[in-house]
């Protein structure tokens, strides 16, 4: 292993430049993971009230209408009234009706490629990224911490997708199972 | 949602079509994750003894070489010797040395390709997914279980790596961190 490789990280600062490349891979890295799959991947969960790939991609499609890209909106404009409204969690589960996996695979790729540009064409400088709005929860926030909100996000539920599939077979791998940590997350 | 989403599902049989979908995807769904990302991300850690993305992909390209096939060969031999060579979970610190990332997704994807081609020669049947070999500490374990655990591990490792990822911001989203179980794990 090269020097440069392995050397143990301290929780990194938020980079812009680094944030949006990961923000651009994620349309990608669920389309690998999933597109064309069996409906037995695209719609296993982990149980009641859990939630399958295809809700998973429905969710992030449903994020990018109507969190990251409005949230930012509303603290660069610094109005008087700051609050976010309120994010809907489960909204995919109705704004997904009648649409295939496919469908949202392209809806995820066009609205993040939109929104990404959107977000380039506003050549934030530190000083904005540093104005805060106001969650409904959480109280003060600053644009920073919601731009890295959205990568770590992103990448909590490509990590979720791959668990959800792995544990389909928490019963096929036998005695393996002990030596799988994901099986029992 | 149209009524075939989202029902709950029970662990899945193993399907031989099923997993190799899987275990075909892999290598690409690591590639657009990682491919061309800035080292800050590549060789991030959970912390001391933990691995990086880098580490991670080195590891997959171990397995390919001397864990799946060649297990699987011992138990479609059925010679009087089954037990498995034991694995080296930590190879891939000396093996990867001077190779980039790049380097090794390459391999991952050579030789996962040459693997499923070795897979699909063998046009494996019921009775012979059935036969077993010997794990030097789990005991026996059959060959349908191995491949199971194969698409369980690849499962696990991306897991791992958007987690991996995620976990660098810990500290960037602020207030957030309390809505990303991601972060805590």
């Amino acid at each position: 292993m090269p020097p440069e490789h392995g050397v143990d990280s301290p929780a990194m600062d938020f980079d812009l430049p680094a944030a949006i490349a990961v923000l651009e891979r994620t349309p990608d890295v669920l389309r690998s993971l999933l597109s064309g799959l069996p409906s037995a991947w695209i719609d296993a969960t982990e149980g009641p009230e859990t939630w399958s790939p295809y809700v998973i991609v429905g969710h992030l499609v449903h994020g990018e209408r109507t969190d990251w890209i409005p949230r930012a909106g509303i603290i660069l404009a610094q109005g008087p009234d700051r609050r976010f409204t309120p994010y809907d969690r489960f909204a995919q589960l109705h704004e997904s009706q009648g649409k295939s996996l496919a469908d949202l695979l392209d809806e995820l790729a066009r609205l993040r490629a939109a929104n990404l540009a959107t977000l380039a064409g506003w050549r934030l400088t530190e000083d904005q990224l540093a104005l805060a709005g106001e969650h409904p929860e959480l109280g003060p926030v600053t644009l920073r911490q919601l731009l890295a909100t959205w990568v770590a996000h992103d990448l909590g539920h490509v990590a979720q997708t791959a668990r959800v599939m792995a544990k389909q077979y928490r019963q096929a791998v036998g005695p393996w199972r002990a030596y799988l940590p994901i099986l029992g997350r």
